[in-house]
């Protein structure tokens, strides 16, 4: 079996198999890279249109790690998702909210799940931070009314929940809120789209 | 914002829609179940058309988790991705080949990728066990190559690299090749996608 083993020279042509894919887009040179990153981490070109943002979401991605903002996650698979090394070279950590031991024992006590107990425990600390829910609808409306209620300004929400019930209600919100944004619409998603909007930011840190 | 918040009822619904977006599939009940959690983590209803495997595949993979099969994977969003509190009930583990120090360390002397390395160091103890790669052609190819040269016999191979470079002939490899799997056809797939078929079959285990 003969096949190319060089993870450099396997992306570089992927990227330039994907941008013969997806034609000339209306967007910018750092938005086109993370829509590609997004094809480029499902096979999909589909994703093209739809991915999603609100004004210069991308550049304030960019800037908000570039300055050691934290990444907050929703499930551990965007956590490990997430480019660790490139964050952490800034300052920044990757936090998985429904981990901590504090957010595990306060969702027994009240029986709600712990992706909501989690945003609500840390929601101090979110100020400035890139969220990123891949996974839960419930998560990402949970965020949404904390920010609406003040508790808590991030730089960037990366909202990619997945699925039939909630997912593209939960991202519909999301494009409504008073909070910057990249999304994709409808209702596929997921933590991998989730992880790679966020890598895609920041493999373009100054 | 008023949504379901129960994660069951939201799952159930969820199956529900999706038994309806998908329609009949000559495939048995434990077969069709695979199916509907590729969708279901995807939101993608197409994947109905693109999952494959050998015959009686899904059976040998419950079989083999049932019995305490342990799982070997390429990345670690596939690691968290699969349900470890239901494999270890079993007395299996989850193993991400990449991360061990011994993989890390002759990765560096040989200059080969940790993938590769990887599924090299461990062949022995993949006797039996569950692979599932959800990242990387070359380590869909490599494991391959093992295989053929009878270096390990795992009980099932879980391949779906995702991408436009060598996934989609790693995945048609992987039909023609002498051991029981379960694949995606084509450009798409990923690690979420390896991990929602190991975790289908570790939900209908007895």
């Amino acid at each position: 079996m003969d096949y190319i083993t060089d993870p450099r020279a396997i992306e570089t042509k992927s990227m330039e198999i994907i941008d013969g894919l997806i034609g000339p887009l209306p967007v910018s040179a750092e938005e086109r890279k993370v829509i590609k990153r997004v094809v480029h981490t499902t096979g999909d070109p589909d994703f093209a249109k739809l991915v999603r943002w609100s004004h210069g979401a991308v550049p304030i991605g960019i800037a908000a790690l570039a300055r050691g903002a934290s990444v907050f996650t929703d499930v551990n698979m965007v956590r490990v998702g997430v480019n660790s090394r490139l964050l952490t070279i800034k300052g920044g950590n990757v936090v998985c909210a429904i981990s901590e031991p504090r957010v595990v024992a306060e969702a027994e006590r009240t029986g709600k799940t712990r992706a909501m107990t989690a945003f609500d425990l840390l929601a101090p600390e979110m100020n400035g931070a890139v969220i990123a829910i891949g996974n839960a609808p419930t998560a990402l409306f949970h965020l949404l009314s904390l920010v609406e209620a003040g508790r808590c300004r991030p730089a960037l929400v990366v909202g990619t929940p997945v699925g039939f019930v909630g997912a593209a209600e939960s991202k519909e919100a999301l494009t409504q809120a008073d909070v910057p944004y990249i999304t994709v619409t409808g209702n596929k998603g997921g933590s991998n789209i989730a992880a790679a909007i966020v890598n895609a930011m920041l493999l373009q840190m100054p």
